[in-house]
């Protein structure tokens, strides 16, 4: 376990966790000074002109892992679903990105039909991550699918080194999930929604960017054409998986 | 030849050209409505985290080439130097890139160690770029590095089928330019610098963005970071190569 960057999961005093898709992107995160940086599979979807949360961008992500390596921060990767529903290939791709340095993963039971995981799958999935020395938060995507009971799958996944759920947004909510629970909470940052301060009262652990940064990314790209004014709207999570390739 | 894109090319209404680094960026250009779009080597490089100028991403060039192949958009690929000094594996290259359906190319002169190209190699690559149905631009670096004659060079590159010098921006200059060659003339559209409308009149017949539209998708990524206020600077061609491993 990567004790330097589990100890940055204080809850009140959240670790910010901005995202990147590529190199570039970790490297300007890196001179920011962030001690860590996440990844966003949507990004990384978006950058190969693959369908994100379907499974197919293993090969891309593990290159990702392995061309930050001498950045100097830590990195903590997005592995969708653990690109397989074979506990030991999962094991084998954690395994895999300890070697490249990776301190953590995240592992996700939403799937690309819009179902969850069955609760005992995603248990081995979390299971088979851990032993790699690498800090596995296990996501719940029972808010972003519209399905499930987050609080039974937070318990179901108590095995894991953090919880990370989604579209959690409600204080109170955020709030009560954290005392359910011993591990470190996760949530994403959200524009117009609560501030890191709000999020930090609320005993949330971590606080990540998730695709947040790649799609405003985009927006700065086309502010930048000659002839735009104004500042583009910011594209939507679903506005950037319509541009890629259908699962 | 690519007779749609060569039509784009016309003196006094130039071709706004938005350049691309990855697929994400090249579908959102095409859902732009351009009829056209470029890659940019830096960003290229960029991505992958390889040094920029330097020859070394003619893999992941041709695979960006390849993802974008449907997105109903005409393609020119910035190829560097052609990734080689052997104007036959440089043919070989342009071959591919034909087959992708890639409609033009950007051959520049400039070398990664601050030298010019000697002009009869150059005029060799050119050679070899043509003969594959593909808008062979020959991007002469004189002003970039401050070496050379640059109305010297464009006469030397006569055989291809249109001419680039980035870092030109003076308008009397870029006109008599544009009156010196029969062959449509290329700028770089400089933030601050002179308009579309100004480089039309001076008889441009392209406009194309270079890395600026990767450099202000950064400067978008981190303006969107939790706790930044005002916008970030736009970081600079040499802030980018700055982060990148050196050739």
């Amino acid at each position: 376990m990567s004790v330097a960057f589990r100890e940055l999961h204080r809850p009140g005093d959240p670790l910010l966790l901005p995202n990147a898709w590529d190199y570039g992107s970790a490297a300007m995160l890196a001179r920011q000074g962030f001690a860590a940086i996440g990844t966003t599979s949507l990004g990384v979807a978006a950058v190969h002109g693959k369908p994100d949360a379907a499974g197919t961008t293993e090969a891309e992500t593990v290159a990702l892992a392995r061309a930050v390596r001498d950045l100097g921060v830590l990195v903590t990767v997005d592995v969708e679903g653990g690109f397989s529903d074979d506990p030991a290939q999962v094991s084998e791709l954690v395994a895999t990105l300890s070697r490249l340095g990776v301190v953590g993963v995240n592992l996700e039971d939403g799937r690309a039909d819009g179902t969850l995981r069955p609760v005992e799958a995603h248990q081995a999935i979390i299971e088979a991550a851990k032993g790699h020395g690498v800090f596995v938060n296990a996501r719940t995507d029972t808010r972003w699918l519209g399905t499930g009971d987050t609080f039974e799958r937070v318990r179901a996944y108590g095995h894991a080194d953090g919880i990370f759920v989604p579209g959690l947004s409600d204080l109170d909510e955020i709030a009560r999930l954290v005392e359910s629970t011993p591990l470190p909470v996760n949530v994403l940052y959200q524009p117009g929604g609560a501030t890191l301060a709000e999020l930090a009262a609320a005993g949330v652990a971590r606080v990540s960017t998730g695709s947040l940064l790649y799609r405003a990314s985009l927006r700065g790209a086309l502010a930048a054409l000659p002839g735009v004014t104004g500042e583009p709207g910011l594209p939507s999570y679903a506005d950037i998986a319509d541009m890629l390739p259908k699962p």
